[in-house]
């Protein structure tokens, strides 16, 4: 049998003078990136310096739309109108695609950010205020996003691709939903755990949770933090686990 | 002889509650719509709807791309580094390029906006980030201009195609160039004047300079404002004294 | 008996170019001007300038707070986290402080804007965060808001000064409360209608509901819009109507 | 004789979730706070709890004004029109000035931040905007700037206080400009050098440039950078050395 996960992390979320995260290590480990796309983060020479880098190391690069909330980091709902939201994420996605054009690739897949990802997971009005931009736009993009939630459901049912994603270092609970930030269990920090925790994961589907039952996960890929504190050895941890445990890596989506 | 010429406006440029200029009337009127990019002016929904109604109606869509001042409608010169300043334009073309992707047109063709108009005319530095936007993005794409700009030599030395424009309603002086908005004769009124003028730069190729003398006028397109009282007015007089003269309205540039 | 009412409505709503409702015609009608911060609409210009006129014509102005999001006009609810927005409402305080400083006056009240009033009439976090600014910054200011409101009874509690206020040209139903903006009867467009109104509103405390019951409104002031079409002679029909109805106009605060 | 110098730095200049320089560490070092006001950094949340840190420790708070320009940090000069850059500049002051009312201090000074800083020392009419500001607000204030500047020129002419301030590790020319920052020397960066630099420049009034003549500078204040690495160190032992040389720290304007 052969193996083969997908490992994603959030990139391009600087903007102009204000670092966030290391972008060039993370290049080195992932296969897709989610760059951010200017609304909650990414400024456009932030975004062309990533997807060029990401385009010369082969790394596939998602578009990480989000609300229009730089202030906010995109990490707040915010009730915007379906129409409304569809032209925000078509905008998002035309203009990750320049970057994308210009270094000789193109985006090859969606994936919304923060409090949009978290809000279409459950709202059926913005789910399909997303998928309505997707469709329109390029039917044959996947998107990537919460096993089970309201998003991928619309996607399917609408002819585009659904993926499905677990997170290596997040807790989840007993009906294998994410344990909220502020609970015990809601982060892991130890690179070891959490690289054991992604093998199984890519190996058998399951997780422990946090009250120690195994819950199934259903996911193509696997997304890592590119921004806390230890990011980059913790995803390169999990990707030399995977190597160690003959699983392949590779992007579930081509340019 | 056959004498064709284009009706160019800039059009998109309300901002969500805010409404500017009456881009319906303007699209029975036009040959090509210069869109607002977001950044000067023109959000999403505007500029979906605006490029979905140029399409529908055969209007040529270019991308009216400017500096990130929402506050100052990018008519303030900002000293924007060359490689921001290509990342910036870049970022707009291809936000507008989905919004013409899903209304089944593409970008046609680039005009600099405001400020950024007038500082690419003169500046080499800011001319070169712009034509290396566009170079890179698509070498194809006309870029729209003043007559003798800096812009357009420029674009011409990189093997774009410089398009020149003369302002329908503006005053000339004798050397050919664009009267101050702030000097007497800069803005001329009247619909009959407004549209003689316009009907003699295409078919002689001259216009009379506010000290009498004529000024040859080398344009393929006559642009006409948008958002002043009487806009539309004014545009649909040109439009029709030149079918009157038996010139052709053509666009410049093909979807 | 003495009846005194107060008229206030939404002013310094234009930005940059944009140019919103006719803010010199209304501030020679209403009493109280509910002056725009910054981070819904209004750029400092406009609202230096809006104040200054205020001032010269002793109409009263308060700080109409919003949402950061110019795109929405501040109409779409942001899950703002309670710190976040304490901090939002007290820098927009301060910004148009300085603008009555200069213009020999001062914020004499608070009133949310959009969906931050919605919210803040329901939603006990955001009401509290409101509130805490106000408290922190001046307690002696007055909060504008929707009687019966969790906005105005926290105000209460906290030791501020709650003031409700209703709404001339909005529909209510037969529990006082505004009919939805999309439903049938939602706004009244007739001026002599909508100016009896509120002179039985101010007269009487009672309004007729869509279901043509009669129920109590307890209003200090009385909001009236001041950028639909007809706006401006709407507001005047209704003071005219106050003045031959014997009932004062009176602000509500004092600078 | 009494020696007494201020050391001051730029401070509250994250936004968001950016983080930018270690403002709790730099608050024990200096003696004024140059607190960023929103436009070119600083979310209100951050300048509230900047502020009311540095009035817990005694430092002077003084708002650093700048170009509403996020994306470029206030670093590239806008060509605003002396009217709105007056209303930029007292909307930027009120705003701190709230976080200051709720933390028991004000505003002590101005000092203009990044490309207002150098354009408003050349440039007369951006100079008379800011002034213009300062003046209309509270001619208290002072106004710290390059000594020779055009801004502090033009504040003296209005009767305002011009306080003129030295770089800790800038280089100077032998007619005691800057260096570029382009240029070879613009930079110092041993801790030693730059301390042993700062207490010659408040003992004696002078500096050696870069040619190694020595010049003369006129400063009541020094500015150490809060944001390079190694801020923190090279800002303590400026502080140290010049305890050690029995230079008195004492801020220059008082809240």
């Amino acid at each position: 049998m052969s193996l083969v996960i997908d490992l994603n992390a959030d990139l391009g979320e600087s903007f102009g003078t204000w670092v966030l995260g290391d972008d060039d290590a993370m290049l080195g480990v992932v296969t897709s990136a989610n760059v951010a796309c200017g609304f909650h983060a990414g400024d456009p020479t932030t975004l062309r310096r990533t997807v060029a880098r990401a385009a010369e190391r082969g790394v596939v690069v998602g578009a990480q739309v989000g609300y229009r909330d730089l202030a906010g980091f995109g990490r707040r709902r915010m009730d915007v109108a379906p129409e409304d939201l569809t032209a925000d994420v078509l905008y998002q996605l035309g203009a990750l695609e320049a970057m994308c054009r210009v270094a000789g690739t193109r985006v090859a897949y969606v994936k919304p950010h923060g409090a949009l990802y978290t809000t279409a997971a459950v709202d059926e009005s913005q789910a399909r205020a997303v998928v309505d931009a997707v469709a329109a736009y390029d039917a044959t993009l996947p998107l990537l996003g919460l096993p089970g939630s309201v998003l991928l459901r619309v996607a399917g049912e609408r002819g585009l691709t659904p993926v499905g994603e677990a997170f290596a270092d997040r807790g989840y609970d007993a009906d294998g939903r994410l344990v909220a930030r502020s609970a015990p269990g809601a982060l892991l920090h130890d690179p070891a755990e959490v690289a054991a925790r992604v093998v199984r994961m890519a190996r058998e589907g399951v997780v422990k949770a946090v009250d120690g039952t195994e819950v199934a996960v259903d996911a193509r890929s696997v997304c890592v933090h590119g921004d806390t504190p230890g990011a980059v050895g913790l995803a390169a941890a999990v990707r030399t686990a995977l190597a160690d445990a003959g699983v392949a890596l590779e992007a579930f989506a081509r340019p």
